[in-house]
């Protein structure tokens, strides 16, 4: 069993936060109206949780093989917000406790979590 | 506190998965190679998990606030896939012994779950 998540990148960039909206229909002003955002306590327009999240699903993909995304229980916590211009990278180590499950998280380039939890593989 | 959250679907197409891909980076073959994909145990393509998860985080955010997206604890799995042509649907309702928490899901039409679990709202 591995004991650590291949890495996974992605550099958030204004066009993709609205090419995430188009997809999702999620256009919660939060993450499309500057003017909006820059008034709540976001302090700007910041990317949907779920596209950092893709990241995390990757990386448990690349590294666990296809079949684990179906067998993986997510507790996780959204705790930062990604801004327009931030590079996030998700990965994950393996509690040395627990076989079955890896401490996950996504970063930004700061190193700071802005998704943090566990990924368990449980039975199909 | 609401007891139940407000619903937000998405119909899913091949060019709703194929954006996915593009703005995520994850252009995993189950997801963009129709020919991979039907020689797996899928049986063909299927969606972006997150892509269905981000219409949880719309109810939420939708029923809930904002704020509640960065005082939620998602404790979630992938049931099943979710294919071209599927239309899904988020939602929830406050389990009645737990006052913070919420059975929540995503089903598709036949109204099957393809992610199912609890969302918890926490301290920020």
């Amino acid at each position: 069993m591995t004991d650590t998540l291949r890495p996974i990148a992605l550099h958030v960039q204004r066009e993709t936060i609205l090419a995430y909206a188009e997809i999702t229909g999620d256009y919660n002003p939060i993450h499309v109206d500057p003017e909006f955002a820059a008034a709540t306590p976001m302090g700007g327009v910041i990317a949907h949780g779920t596209m950092s999240l893709n990241l995390l699903w990757q990386s448990i993909a690349a590294t666990l093989g296809e079949d684990a995304l179906h067998r993986t229980n997510l507790d996780i916590r959204f705790v930062r917000p990604v801004r327009i211009g931030d590079t996030v990278e998700a990965g994950g180590v393996r509690l040395p406790e627990r076989v079955d499950t890896w401490e996950v998280w996504v970063r930004n380039a700061a190193g700071e979590p802005v998704i943090s939890g566990t990924a368990t593989l449980v039975a199909p």
